[in-house]
């Protein structure tokens, strides 16, 4: 066991030898860090520096484990990410909505109870912003790429971030994509030239129909919704205004290819396409995972589903305990059943025990979808950096590797999702070192449960604005004041979730902390300036 | 199997002949049902209508289920009801609260996995209106007293109503009481003579010590908090302004005797009586319970605890998870344990199959206490008929009866426990015909669990005010109007239990069968008067 461990420690060497000057000196500083490669945020160099020797063991048996499991396997683990689009929370059964809500999420419980249930898990404010942080491991303000994207942009992710995509393809990774992509429409931005080897997706909010024939749809829905649609000028007329058309908005992308349109039936819009994308996608992931089981090269999968947004209700999606007027209830209730066949797939093809599943909300409901809508039992929803925009629910699942049952207190933000892969593919020397990366890795808090988070700060952005930052159980919005200091109010988050009351006078002792932490990142942010919204816009036209 | 059914019908015969014409002729219009002793509402008779055939089968299935626990414990079953003071929708682990907003549930959290978890329970909107709610089956509008009662007043229960306790007793079970009585101050009106052989009870509300001395409280108080008592008078200035002395709030009762006052230490006000009071309870709880475990009649418990008010934070009462600054918090901790060690007894003297463990709340939360207070993530707090007032946690324990790990969405109301109780004590023939009895029999739903509840219609008043209806998944409030029709306004609590949005469109379909039911409630009020208000006063002093 002794020799085990120090044989991974010895294979991390070369990597300390590839480390540049500033981070090694960085790294001198403390004892012994796994993650010391990754450029980190102030307020994670603070809590390294009080936790370093704790975390440093912790890292040792992690590492154990890891090697332990590579050697079964022969591989490093898969890993899938699905992101899920404006859920609330309290949407899950196991939160009071589900099947209470007339949404039932059975297989999504499932695999909450399989695993672990999240309670402190947060995403960025809305769609965009959120797709950044999970592809780059960073707020979206240091991309330089603040907001959700509108059809017929220019700007998307710039090809100079390093997705986690990239960073898991280097380090021997197949990767693939599913879904709303979302983070610009030149091929520059699209998935197939950032880090994917293949990728099947709609290309902005929404797409593949997100903007349905109005026709088709005041025929399809269901009475009284279809009265939302009845001035919707329809596909047809928007081409007309803009020259875009929304029906070629859905490619398949292959690693160093030209992408393709989908085309046929498919490319026909109308309030089932999306139903039979989503259906198109699970089919394209059962068989894929079920090929790479076999392969010697674990496989990375990025599912950024559709399924919860107002469009896409056909009446055969709906089963008896579903609300039956309900379209987001219905994609809702499918997409459990989905997320069920692909984790019995995991375990049929026996990589269950080598695979983490991770499912996540992008962001708190879209209220103006009401009632097709997600829902929070929180204050706020999309949009907004309160507790109901960015508190979001989500889950992690791994057979004989995470224990079952978990619900922990510790605080998880979706950025985490790209450093927390990174570590497990073997890949943190991947990452670069010429920015900061918000993600903290948080596999001591996957493995080892409870109390071994590494997060206890968090930024609340809203474009280029900071709107919020957490620090422990306290947040503060930068906005508001409730007759105290002028542009912060506080609330006990962990007391008061639903940010009803504030709570100024025990929050008075965290003006200090709070403040030097603020002032900590603003400095680190200098040191590492953000991407200006300049770099974004590529040459092509769109839709090329 | 067949012959022991029919025995155990004909175990009915007698009850049959006992009821009164009005009743039987009710019960010829159905095939058979067993609950038609009881008088109830129109809408129950309406759904017993229409679901005649299916229950009266469930009915009988169930009843052989039960004679056969009967006969292998020689008796019907013991009955706990665990009544908790202000705790919202939200607030249990198993919901998002518990440790997560500081307050850990374990011992709650795993009486609900064991169990049922239900989150569609229904409670009336404040505490001396749910304490007769969980006593009578009934609202409190047909009871007569309507209100909150305060230190002084003479009015209180009506020795005319008939209290599970008495049901329970006359059916030849041990009954007793622990906690927060608030039905009423005098003799008359104490558990020692509404039914219970055993009380050990504070009087009104947060007796034995809401109303703690204020230099007492402000010496024990953590700060910050302790600034929310700086002007309080105290008890003695309490007594000198009103006559009243409120350390002398809490007895001992036992039916047939004059009730004690508790003196000496226990008499002595001050923060940590409660603490003491609590914990002195489960204490007797226990010893009661393996004294009874061995007895040949079953027990009946009312366990009204006063663990979730502002007051009682020692820190003696503190763990470290528990919010240190937050006497709620640590009081509703201190409770889970004893909860847990009450159901340890249980299964320790076996009979843990032979006994029905309820846990609920009696409202939402008393927000004026913040941050010592309960939560809610639902709209509005006790006191309102708004989710948030009347929504509130419950658990069901039965191990080996109740099949573990459910969470019906099916609603229940506090009212539904006394016939519930009924049932199982096989005592609905003692139930008294000259009354409505709102609550309905829920023992289908404990024992064969989702989709066999059998409410689908609630009223939420507000003192004599009919402030809101609940029609299967409508919820009507009678006082206001977003844009629709005057004094009526629609809420899908099913999709929007936050009373966030209103759906006033497919609400409209709802307007006639509410407005039916409406009509057939106030009939049925005429045709089984209210109790006045001036029944209720006796002729004694207080605190006699």
């Amino acid at each position: 066991m002794q020799r085990a461990l120090l044989a991974s420690l010895a294979s991390l060497l070369p990597l300390v030898r590839a480390v540049p000057w500033r981070n090694r000196q960085k790294a001198s500083q403390i004892s012994w860090f796994l993650g010391f490669q990754v450029v980190h945020d102030a307020h994670f160099l603070d809590s390294l520096k009080k936790n370093n020797k704790t975390w440093a063991a912790e890292d040792a048996s992690l590492e154990k484990k890891l090697a332990s499991l590579e050697s079964k396997f022969g591989k490093k683990p898969n890993i899938i990410y699905i992101l899920a689009d404006d859920i609330g929370w309290g949407e899950m059964g196991w939160q009071g909505g589900g099947k209470h809500r007339g949404t039932p999420t059975e297989g999504l419980d499932k695999m909450a109870f399989d695993g672990i249930r999240f309670w402190s898990s947060y995403s960025e404010p809305s769609c965009t912003p959120s797709r950044i942080a999970i592809m780059t491991g960073r707020h979206p303000v240091r991309t330089g790429l603040l907001k959700v994207l509108w059809p017929g942009q220019t700007e998307g992710l710039s090809p100079e971030e390093f997705t986690i995509a990239e960073v898991l393809s280097t380090a021997g990774y197949h990767t693939a994509m599913w879904g709303k992509w979302h983070l610009g429409e030149l091929p520059e931005h699209a998935p197939e030239n950032q880090g994917f080897d293949y990728a099947y997706y709609g290309l902005f909010n929404g797409a593949p129909d997100n903007w349905p024939d109005s026709h088709d749809m005041q025929q399809s829905y269901p009475n009284p919704h279809r009265a939302m649609f009845y001035d919707f000028p329809g596909v047809e007329a928007y081409k007309e205004e803009t020259g875009i058309d929304l029906s070629e908005a859905a490619f398949v992308g292959r690693r160093g290819q030209s992408r393709q349109k989908l085309g046929g039936a498919a490319g026909t819009l109308g309030p089932r396409r999306q139903e039979y994308f989503e259906k198109e996608s699970i089919d394209q992931i059962i068989q894929y995972v079920q090929e790479k089981a076999k392969d010697e090269r674990p496989f990375f999968i990025y599912w950024a589903t559709y399924t919860q947004q107002l469009q896409g209700s056909a009446p055969q999606m709906h089963d008896p305990h579903v609300d039956p007027a309900n379209a987001q209830a219905s994609m809702m209730a499918a997409h459990s059943g989905y997320v069920d066949r692909l984790l019995a797939t995991l375990r049929a093809e026996g990589i269950a025990e080598n695979t983490l599943v991770v499912w996540f909300s992008d962001n708190g409901p879209m209220y103006a979808f009401f009632p097709n809508s997600g829902y929070s039992w929180l204050r706020g929803g999309k949009g907004t950096v309160l507790e109901g925009g960015v508190r979001v629910p989500a889950m992690a699942w791994w057979p004989g590797t995470i224990q079952p049952n978990q619900d922990p207190v510790d605080m998880i933000h979706l950025t985490d999702l790209y450093t927390t892969a990174a570590r497990l593919g073997g890949a943190l020397a991947h990452v670069p070192e010429d920015r900061v990366v918000d993600g903290v890795d948080q596999v001591p808090l996957l493995l080892l449960g409870e109390g071994h988070g590494r997060r206890s700060t968090m930024f609340h952005y809203s474009g280029s604005q900071l709107g919020a930052i957490r620090h422990k159980n306290f947040k503060i919005h930068l906005k508001e004041s409730k007759g105290g200091l002028p542009g912060m109010d506080f609330y006990n988050v962990k007391r008061d979730p639903g940010e009803k009351y504030g709570e100024f006078y025990p929050g008075l002792f965290a003006v200090t902390p709070v403040q030097q932490t603020l002032q900590a990142h603003k400095r680190r942010m200098q040191e590492f300036p953000n991407r200006g919204e300049q770099d974004l816009t590529g040459s092509c036209p769109p839709h090329a």
